[in-house]
């Protein structure tokens, strides 16, 4: 059945991109010179979208337009393409707070569901850089500083009640992004799916026992229910290494299609998981024994740093001034008041750690059991060894789960990946 | 400055009802007769909204219609005239799941902001019914129906996420009714505020007492907190014995015009608070000592029964066949599955409970510290009396609110309400 799409949708080609921009003089200015002589090249990923980069004499820019389906599935797999309104709307929602950490939006179509962005460069995807082992000095302050900003600055400390739940309302019209990620990773890999793979026959048994594990199961039904009902901040709800594009000094986060009102700890979550991956993977990727224990090391750091830095500037803006309607400061004067803050902001970031550490081991789980994985393990030929490098990641995953609540901090749960790893595979399978 | 209402909006008198309900045949025909015949009474008791009854020859019928101020404050108090459509949506969504639980909705006039009802007869509010001693052997089990069915029917248990995230958008644009809670429960008891007011001299050190009190304080910010943002089911959001009507046999909730989705706990913590504000006011109603021990008794009983009931209903309910997205069956197959969802089952409802613990502590503090009192104890003339009825209700509820995680129930509840007020006040003031 083909897919019908709304009246005056298209789906640009290359040689209709240049026409199209030269309708838009702010953006055609940008670029400079005459339309003839932009250079357009598509370059999605073949994920989702259309992603066309615009070089001009002048300047470049990126033009993103929504696909009715899943790209890489085809036109079997419908896709809204109100994703790109829901980009649109998050990514100018959260760029006065994080203007140098996204890119800037330069225009926004509603009939084509099109985007035009400032192109970045010479930016690359951080899980490219990361399966290359580059450093990236800055990454950790930088988005440390991107999460507590735009996670902070939608919830009810920073957003009056109306002005928040109005957003909430808005972002609540995202279903069926949102059930991408209801379905793939808080269910299909805990039963037996058709959408389900992984390095098979080395982690048929890791998957069984996955499977079999009632306690895990409940664990992780408790998160999606808490995915599914807390509408704490505005999420980018995808955000890990492959929607980072980054430079040796700059973070820019980018595709927050999936973005929707939940819980704080499911972004936090699924960016260090991701992290902890790629720190998993690095056996399958060093040409010796060795090679890349210091990049190891700068990863397990990242991480501690992320959610330390994270947490202090978290802290330091529900210090500041703010006009949300949660916890008024009428009720928190004096000395008495501000040691009471302390404790309340204490057990706020208690409870996100712990919801953290749940998604962390939930995003960890579905890029190697579910169907979507990650080319940090993806990219390791040798099924042996990648088996091995994801069952540590299984095994790691499954604790984090199940023990969330009880783990002190991201120091232990590093300590952890380094002990594991120095144990080797014990996981079933 | 007087207040502008929508083109088509005029508040309703007396003699406009008959008239207006002639034009709708399927009222006039339950009324029956000429609409000369008709008896028109206005009966609102005065806080926000016109209420007519309209009785003909063969039938009566209940009109209620909103108007743009708060009556009791007059035109210096605003109040969104789009309640009567929030009343109106919660009414049609919950009525399906609970058909003789609340009054059948006849019509909505959605320029009008009025809704035309069934007559309840011979119900009466339940809070005086109780404050004449009054025993309804059928609420307890025909509330916690009404709480399991509503609560439950409307959370991601029982409903296709998709299906609740359009609820939830719908009921967030109920900003204004929800702020009241906001700001009369969980801010201004609290803290100095024009607005307050208590039985003064009497409870001046015990109101000073609960503005000092950093724990609570900090306490109640969480449950404010919660409440702004944990969308777990379609609230009622004013559930108390004022919302309730009865009669010996049947019991209707009426008045949800402060529905929006929220923590299941509110509303059975503000009804079980109610009822716990009732047993410590019976002193300040029995016409000698010891003249209601056993309507003291029935109280408290039914504090056990209501939330005892509501339980099994809700487990009932999740154990039967249901649409929700939330605990997927397919996770929890098997005998180990089944055994699984029961610990999820008791999780899930020790976690309403602590909630409920609180906010019924909450319910109560605002009753006699903040702007809104109820009849329980506004009624006990003697303001000595009054205040050691108080007195007891803020020990009780400020220990609710304290030590909610460590209460086991509802039965400690009760028992520690009977052991406050055998020992007496004892709380400053």
């Amino acid at each position: 059945m083909p897919i019908t799409t709304p009246a005056g949708y298209r789906a640009l080609a290359e040689p209709d991109v240049a026409g199209y921009l030269a309708g838009l003089p702010a953006i055609a200015a940008r670029l400079g010179g005459a339309p003839e002589r932009w250079r357009v090249r598509e370059v999605g990923d073949g994920n989702l979208n259309l992603v066309f980069i615009v070089e001009g004499p002048d300047g470049a820019v990126c033009v993103k337009q929504a696909l009715p389906y899943v790209r890489v599935a085809g036109e079997g797999w419908p896709m809204p393409l109100e994703r790109a309104f829901f980009e649109h709307r998050a990514t100018i929602a959260q760029a006065p707070r994080v203007p140098g950490l996204v890119p800037e939006m330069l225009h926004y179509d509603d009939e084509l569901f099109l985007m035009v962005m400032e192109r970045l460069d010479p930016h690359i995807i951080m899980r490219k850089g990361m399966i290359a082992g580059t450093f990236y000095p800055q990454f950790a302050g930088q988005i440390a500083e991107y999460m507590a900003q735009t996670l902070f600055g939608s919830s009810d400390l920073a957003m009056p009640a109306a002005a928040k739940k109005a957003q909430v309302a808005l972002f609540c019209a995202n279903t069926e992004l949102c059930k991408i990620t209801e379905d793939l990773i808080f269910t299909d890999p805990y039963m037996v799916h058709a959408r389900n793979r992984w390095t098979s026959p080395q982690l048929d048994a890791a998957a069984a026992a996955i499977r079999a594990d009632a306690p895990l199961k409940r664990a992780v039904s408790l998160l999606k229910l808490k995915f599914l009902t807390e509408a704490q901040a505005l999420l980018h709800g995808d955000l890990h290494t492959g929607s980072i594009m980054v430079t040796d000094r700059d973070t820019r986060v980018i595709d927050p299609e999936f973005a929707f009102y939940g819980p704080m700890g499911f972004d936090v979550g699924k960016l260090l998981g991701n992290l902890l991956m790629s720190y998993f993977s690095q056996d399958g990727h060093e040409r010796r024994p060795g090679e890349r224990d210091a990049y190891r090391d700068w990863i397990l750091a990242t991480v501690d740093e992320v959610w330390n830095g994270f947490a202090r500037r978290f802290v330091a803006l529900w210090d500041g001034p703010r006009a949300g309607d949660a916890f008024p400061p009428a009720l928190f004067e004096g000395a008495d008041g501000a040691a009471s803050l302390r404790l309340a902001q204490a057990a706020f970031l208690r409870a996100l750690l712990t919801d953290a550490l749940g998604y962390a081991g939930t995003a960890m789980i579905r890029r190697t059991l579910g169907f979507a994985h990650n080319a940090d393990f993806e990219t390791i030929a040798d099924p042996d060894r990648r088996a091995g490098c994801e069952r540590l990641n299984l095994e790691l995953a499954r604790e984090l789960i199940l023990q969330a609540p009880a783990i002190a901090g991201w120091s232990e749960v590093t300590a952890r990946a380094r002990e594991l790893r120095a144990r080797g595979p014990r996981f079933p399978g």
